[in-house]
């Protein structure tokens, strides 16, 4: 590995996945460790990368990157670096390594680096708020230390106490190592997406969520041809279908397609209240991932356990799951259709 | 006028512009009274009307239904009225009513209707947030008792203390005489805009500002014919040819003026900080107003006049109506070699 | 009456009670107009100077000055003033004066003025938040039109989104009109109060809630010599005995029943959770005057009428009432036993 | 060590100081390590429990808990412990053992019971904000784990995104092991303080910052014997002036001296606008105990490095330090003045 990074912008397009961490039974109990589940975090892998997701990124927030102990998390990484090396060696696999402070974080980084793999996924420090020139010299610090390492900011105003602010933007698009941004905001665009694409000047992939990435693909088909997606860990295929009807210039097959990912997120708490969503992230981004069947995402480690969960919101969670599967088989046939015509 | 209301939500569509109420000089005296120009009044109403601006609604936050004196709004409202009735008698105005409280609105209304005026825009009491079941209350409140005006409701997020719940808008829905609501919430599109379409379930039409429009039309054509405007009250012809392109199915054209229209909003507080532009709302707006010179706004009444406003926020309005212009003058010569094709 | 006001700050001890603005049976209709109840309005002002209140503001949030219509309020302003004026001519009453713009509020002080009331109780406007510079201008403007009206600043986190900054309190100092502020900001006291106090140096009364008062008089005895009350309105008496201790230096009755007090508050939403009970402050506050049978409150104006209350919250209210009436008794059994030994 | 932790309620009074994580030079540099300053930390230990601190909390945000890597938080604790305990080996010292999650304080927890630390100072996980029911889940958890530790809460509105609800205190008293919090919300008082003591039935110390423990103990005299500090980092003689006027009830004692720490504070940014403080929290603090003298607080560690604090704050913080040490001086007279009388 030379002393640039491997991945550059333009290598972040398509889909990115955002899958759990699989935890075994009993892994919700204080008293647990090693709780990983490695035979299922690398046919996760394998899967995911066989179904065609673009690249994929980990431990963020439904992650457990806050849950896991370190020898949890650093086999959890090894397994799922090796497992998407043997596959491809050029897979954009980035690992979260976001910790409380720079030198925890640079701790992880540079194991990570030992093992090859490519680059993380990082958020800030989120003890104390972070201020723009705090944030700069962060991510400067961490990029400078490991040159040859990719980053991808991981936003979450939630888990980071509000949005990365469009100076912040500005600043951070001189860092070559970083490359994309998990972007938050509620999941919606208007101003500020419009003011942080003018700020990052095409260095930095500003990547949205998938229910709303056909509408800024519309605006800006230059600017976003890249979106993430934790629901791929529900089954992949209704946004591999949006990304392929994108790139192939079927918007209203995309327009379509968003559309029923969208209702099928209606029962689910993201779509209704994000700030309460943001309490719940974990326990019910597993439940969903468990409900779907397509990863056995195990129990959610403590503090965020299952039983903290309203029943409510539960609910909200199969329902949602319900329609999700109905897509895919939407999905399913409309495909079908278009390859016997 | 009968006991039906004259307009139904099929009937918003393309552009509604929120024009300023002109002052006369000295207007920003807290001693002045009678401070409308009515003449530019009439030549404003006349000249949008003209230049084919679809519907018009008046005195909201910029059009200073919180600093006219009583006398001042029946003066406004009559001539507007007038001069609209003049040009086409079921020409779509709405004039605002909104109030503390319930009963001083109905004496508004008492009045616009007695003018024959088509309806109102309406924006609830803010002394105290209202609730889900108050704001419900209250329209239906209004809407009994003028059975037979429309009601374009009016949401703000700062001047109403928040968002209109999805909660309200299925309750509001059951209202005929609400046909549109003037949308707030950041500027943005997302989960909750999709929610929200749900709700009212086609029943009233959520417009979204202009400089959005194209991205909500790209995925919902159907529900999001119209947007509102008040940047038309800077030279309405960038609004307008968005408006055509959509609807001529000229989607590359739309694509282009929306970005256009974006570029040029850069500048202005608006499009930055939502919550600080909301301190200062009615003079920023008045400000560019009178600087694009597309209508004479004159200066803006007491407490929010000009003197209140940072220095560095009219730099910006300068600098967004200077590229407002260039936009102006792109979108003329497009038209013009189109025209010429 | 000369061209000075007739109050200083000097004059701004004891207890300043906000009552309600009494309503007749109908009154929550909003066809309803002419709803005040004159008679009731008479009773309750001999009452509250008879029993002892020292000074009384009216028409604050629970005095409707929001959903009062123009006639209401200059017939209960006039009822009011007239009241107190024949029972005192210097008795320090304070009408509500607060509207939605500075000339509105010229406008109604104006008519005051030439009633002879000698100073209102004045709130910011609140369509738009106001910036330091704005609350200043404002407050400069009235005091210089009536220079010989008295002026009490209505501070209100909820309604006037915001406290006063320490900034603008510095300003505020040098308008002499200004002799005291029913001030806000969640009932609690600290660092902020500080603030306030050494911003203001000496030159306006910043008065606190009762529940809270005999804290602050711990530490500011000289500072803090007032404090304001709407719980008088429910009977004035507990409030009274506290007042009464502290100026007599009983500074363990003053302890006493400032605990019996709060207790008595547990229930009522007001001490639990103020934004929530921002949402229902009118409705809530005339429950509970009607609840205590001191003063007939009547029923509350649209839009905030008893309808929209959550039936728990008026449960704390009967709870709260209750325990109001078993402390006015305990304070009457001490006061007895005080005048018998 | 038994079975029942060594403290109870009873023996949380006077002050309780919360010093700093003395660090080395060069301590700022992502690549430092072992950056403990040992020697520093046994005498300041040392020194605070010979100038009469009452008990010790390290390891909140001051303490740098956030920053600490783990086998210099090993150190530091096992130094600090050594150190109390060959003083007095029932000296009440808690050590901080915040982490993201319930395993690794558990894990913090048992290396702390191994030396012997009678407990801990624990605030909640904060990647995602915790409901009620997820609190007082993990405080359960953890006392369970290790039953004969006891623990005082660490509250801290920004650190942990909000209070403690009263609803969780009510359930939190029922955990023996929990005897205090480090109560928090912007260093103000009122009726949060007031259900709040209610709640905990006087089975857990709600400690107040010293500069308002006067006025809480003018009123709760029985339930707030206790007050948390860190200005005692700068020198405790002041705020052990204030324990020792209380306890012997010299009240006017203690309202002088509370005056007088106040004063001390103004210019200092946390009386000023506590969640900007948050944001520069930890080298604000490191900055005055330098400044101070008292401690050799050292660098701050990374992210939240010296350099990121805007200078205006820096200039508060030395205006701070020299008002603090001219306290010291006025309490010094005055104690000479009482000893000589």
């Amino acid at each position: 590995m030379g002393r640039l990074p491997k991945f550059t912008v333009a290598d972040i397009k398509g889909v990115q996945g955002y899958p759990p961490t699989p935890a075994k039974e009993g892994a919700d109990d204080p008293r647990a460790r090693d709780t990983v589940d490695l035979d299922e975090t690398e046919r996760m892998i394998r899967q995911l990368i066989a179904d065609g997701v673009d690249s994929i990124a980990t431990n963020g927030t439904l992650g457990e990157m806050a849950t896991l102990t370190l020898d949890e998390w650093k086999a959890f990484a090894a397994t799922a670096w090796e497992t998407a090396r043997s596959i491809d060696p050029d897979y954009p696999l980035f690992v979260g390594a976001t910790t409380l402070n720079t030198r925890d974080t640079l701790d992880r980084m540079r194991f990570l680096h030992d093992l090859g793999v490519p680059g993380v996924l990082l958020g800030r420090p989120m003890w104390s708020e972070m201020t723009v020139q705090g944030m700069v010299r962060f991510y400067r610090d961490v990029a400078e230390t490991f040159p040859d390492m990719n980053i991808i900011v991981y936003d979450n105003t939630a888990a980071f106490r509000g949005v990365i602010p469009t100076a912040a933007y500005a600043a951070l698009a001189e860092i070559p190592q970083i490359i994309a941004v998990k972007y938050a905001g509620g999941a919606a665009i208007g101003f500020r997406y419009h003011h942080d694409l003018q700020a990052v000047r095409g260095k930095i992939r500003l990547m949205l969520i998938e229910t709303i990435w056909f509408m800024a693909y519309s605006l800006y088909p230059e600017e976003s041809p890249a979106c993430w997606s934790s629901t791929v860990a529900c089954g992949p295929w209704p946004v591999l279908y949006l990304r392929d009807s994108i790139q192939a210039g079927r918007l209203e097959e995309a327009r379509w397609v968003s559309e029923r990912i969208l209702w099928a997120h209606e029962p689910f708490l993201v779509s209704q209240d994000f700030t309460e969503f943001a309490r719940y992230n974990t326990p019910l981004e597993k439940m969903r991932f468990n409900e779907a069947g397509y990863i056995k995402a195990g129990p959610s480690r403590p503090p965020y356990t299952f039983d903290i969960v309203p029943e409510k919101y539960v609910e909200g969670v199969r329902e949602h799951v319900r329609r999700w599967k109905q897509v895919i088989e939407e999905v399913r046939q409309r495909t079908a259709a278009r390859a016997a015509s």
